[in-house]
């Protein structure tokens, strides 16, 4: 399956770094919805990099070109395919990295698997890059969520141990607007700017933070899902864990609730104000058995440090086999958390409407 | 898909708590494996319920019948299907429990995706009894896998906040025999008191607790798995995800790493004394773009606190949709997470001995 | 994959002719369907062999089993695994038949396969006895389309080179019925005394008949189905394909409709009386593009003759890697293709149902 | 699903007739593979429309566009993305078609479907235009496969009720490339030339002809496949019949085979002259119990006539619900079968390569 995630709603993701372009194809995708591509762009210029001096100056202008699957602003109900071709790609320096796998990257396990013949350039494959057609589908997962009344929000909980208030038991559409608007995404600001000085410094010293993302999902009707290996996290999982550098996810409570007692996780029904059913905690993030509560979904996903760093590391020489040192050139992002926020987004919205697609009117 | 996982080695898991019999099918296993049946119920014996004050006294046989793929005591290649009969099912407290959702339990969630047409007693197909039949095929990877030089091992890591050492750099065979031989899997012993007072103290308080569990394979060679979305995390998170209870998952250093520098996570390079590539620290959890380094894969799993608890819970009627309380009556474990402990490991083996079988010779 | 199919309803099959049970798995099956057992049954002694001098003398009572999925008479909505028991197995003859492959049985490629590990006593698990838990799952399909208005049925199209008058333009319930309840299932008893004949003069020469089954599924609403990959026909024919000594299959026309005209062949759209669109000829069989037309679904499958024939035949043995002669002992059908009707009945509702509940109410 | 197949060599194919580009994805291609683009544009030229008077006058270059996956000449193992970009499109006739289904097309499906929110002009996804990528991709694998000594061969083996002969017992490499060098591919030209008049003929009188296409391959080792519903000919009917217009598929002996005694149509074994085992016959067309017995693989693809044909034809009128006549305008092929030999070859090549990729070495 490899650069393909989802069940109904099918999507593949291909190109290199380097590459010609890279891309992404929708499977299943309903007929008839309207994309407004301004506000793909929109989200597409969330994850982009060189805005300050927080992320890589490489310019991308990442603007997708749809080749199939939309015709007069909506989509026809065959597969949709986008792309974005690669310009400002200068692989000069790859000649050493061939040689030499940076630690923490997957020059590596590349090299293992496909016995040196793979076009690690940039990361090839690998690379963050590939993050932008991901927000291209989510950014169309979205829109088509949003007329159900579904939205997903995320903002960046921490950065090198700083974290940002937690999302409230409800959060709102007009918060999850509000953060999408800001240039650095976080609740509070003002912990914003702490975690900003922190990735600067890093930069500053030849290194390189990581951080946590927290995801909501709101208006997710309640019985969507599956039990044991297809339901909510297992698909969700499955494909965050697809992001590059993430390396833990939780729902809900997670890793704390494994440090409460039974009566302060479980989360207690009631019945609301509007004789709906609704319960006054959210430790299970929206998720009881694999199947929604119809609370919102609410998922953590820790990212690690940028593995391409300035000061010098040590590793291999795999021709030579003997060890040597390595001096990562080029610009890279002391961190690429924040960049990471609209494309955690974007995986949730495509696993939350792939669901949808599967409920069924028999 | 449901209740499957796996992409070549396909296992699937059927039977509900209080039904006739539970079980599981393997698809695709390799013909000619001799499997040792003491073993396999050995294995399953760490999971058994009712062993001590620190669990459910439901007396579970657990005894696996083998209706196919097997002939001799090897495997046939085509599908082996084990089941366990269900004996000791007492339904009798089930009247109320449909009517008032359990807080933290997939009671709510099956009534709402099924209509309340499903088979709820006991847990039905949510009960953490289905982790048996996943015990038994787990148990048959774990056969094949060792006779390749590959271990899988686990230990309780944090029960109710109180942890365990973790595991060392390199774990060995024999000191995954050595936890598995105990009552209680933890490799210090004294934190392992600690934790088991815990829990009956949760116990005598109608209360529990969770816990966390490290789960490591050692001897998988690198260059397994694949990008992006199919890797070895991402198919190992939409397994784990399918046991009861888990709510966090983690590789390596996990959400550690997002508080890290780069600098500190990134595993630096090194020969071994033999003359192998190696890293001298493991942040990675062995696993790099989705493939494997050749290091151990480590990973970490948060279980969430027994929803059956005996103290009084605020729940809601589903029949009137007005506010109520509920008992929960019978006895349920204060703690699943050390129980779970064969479960991860054989759940890990599953995914491991997927992604070996899809090594190709072309 | 292997012994499954379906993509929403997954069917999985397990068991070895000679080993202790076969069964099948239905996963996502609606919730809350009753199941007539009765009906179930009598699907089954359709396919039964010992009824007459047309069919082997091997009892099989094939009375299946159902060990979870069901409640009260209705489905849970978890996995459905039900079993027939193997009693009358008598493997003496298998030593020969081990070493000597019997000329267009398995026997060979399974070898090839599986390295001589394979249970292939009396078929192992290519065994035609696979087809009864085929009949189970396709049994209970069949009711829960029944409640929909659809209904598939069957008959003996041709055999040994004698045919049965096709279906006609719009057959009904009521013929299906009808056929279903004959002892040998054609639409015209004449023929079908012809064909009779020839099975038994098969038999009496130590030989074996192929035949032709027709089937057609009335009541499918237009727009269901998939283009390309994925629609009625790829999925029909993926699962028919399984049934053992299948070698051909058409849609409509066929095979016929190669040396037609397309003047001929194109089915012209009509208002038919009461207002609704419809074709007054059915080359398409009931599909264009992969998705329904709203006529009746018609396939042709071609069976190959019972491979295993008293007559001697030339043959290798493996052992000694030279020619050898073969007698296969023991009672087989002199033709299969009268008892696969109801499975091809069976695989057909499995598949469109598969397709029904993935109508999506998004 | 939809418009992708194989396990794991996935191919994915997108585009609409009149969009801006055509192409297929492919996953999990072996690294370091060379790729000849010369010898991939022979293989495309051979389906090429325009050629002389027996197709359409449209004008498709069809050059391929590799995107990604493909580095100085060699896969890389990441996903290879190829596209064709669409000239020659002239929509101006779709108003009428939009509102008057042809019959014979998806037009009416795809209406019913995407409740007119398709783009169908041309034919859109369902187009034969669409087979140019799937002709890139097998393409691709058969430059793999060669290199394993496997080479896949077709010809058209009937017109009109016009046979070609047959491939011989064993058809030979030389053979499959001496036809792919021919205009017309058949065996016997004075066949084909017999074909071309009666195809003149139909095209004359404004009408179309069907055809049938056997194709072969040679050299695939015995004991590729699976049983039951994943073996060759499972695989290789569910991707046949996504090739638009076939309406059958037979394998080896095929329906034939269904008129045969067992005696006739089981194939003896014996040792060659090599000391291998083989069989004097092949009607099992290389597949028992969806296996390959090492002989060739062979099928018989029965294609129906091109719907569009400019003779008036009865229709609907979608908007009036009313009956109504049509006349197709443009030109069209008034045969798709010859064009269609590099397809089925195409194909069948991908799924053999599929099969070959999951040889384990376990």
């Amino acid at each position: 399956m490899s650069s393909e995630f989802g069940n109904t709603l099918r999507v593949s993701v291909f190109g290199e770094s380097h590459g010609r372009a890279i891309g992404v194809t929708m499977q299943n995708l309903p007929a008839g919805e309207e994309i407004d591509l301004n506000a793909l762009e929109a989200l597409l210029d969330r994850r982009k990099p060189g805005k300050n001096a927080l992320s890589t100056a490489r310019h991308e202008p990442d603007r997708p070109v749809i080749l199939s699957g939309l015709l007069e602003g909506k989509t026809t109900g065959s597969p949709l395919c986008a792309i974005i071709e690669n310009r400002d790609a200068r692989s000069r320096d790859y000649a050493e990295l061939a040689d030499k796998p940076r630690p923490g990257h997957a020059d590596y396990t590349a090299y293992l698997k496909w016995a040196g013949q793979a076009d690690m350039r940039g990361g090839g494959h690998f690379s963050g890059r590939l993050t932008a057609p991901l927000c291209i589908a989510g950014g169309i997962a979205k829109q088509i969520l949003a007329r159900k009344n579904i939205f997903v929000g995320a903002h960046l909980a921490a950065v090198a141990g700083i974290a940002d208030e937690a999302f409230p038991l409800h959060p709102t559409q007009t918060q999850f607007d509000e953060i999408a608007g800001k240039d650095f995404p976080v609740i509070d600001d003002a912990r914003g700017c702490d975690m900003q000085e922190a990735i600067l410094a890093a930069s500053h010293a030849g290194d390189s933070v990581g951080g946590v993302i927290e995801c909501a999902a709101i208006g997710v009707p309640g019985g969507i899902g599956n039990p044991m290996f297809d339901g909510i996290e297992n698909r969700l999982s499955a494909a965050i864990f697809g992001i590059p550098a993430v390396k833990g996810l939780e729902f809900g409570a997670g890793f704390a609730a494994a440090a409460m007692h039974g009566s302060e996780n479980n989360d207690p029904y009631r019945m609301d104000d509007a004789g709906n059913i609704t319960t006054t905690t959210n430790h299970a993030g929206g998720i009881l058995g694999g199947i929604s509560t119809g609370q919102p979904i609410v998922l953590r996903v820790a990212m690690k440090p940028t593995p391409s760093i300035a000061k010098p590391q040590q590793t291999v020489s795999l021709s030579r086999m003997e060890n040597a040192e390595l001096i990562v050139h080029g610009r890279h992002d002391p961190c690429v958390a924040h960049r990471a926020v609209p494309v955690v987004e974007a995986v949730t919205a495509l696993v939350l409407l792939d669901f949808l697609l599967e409920q069924t009117n028999l």
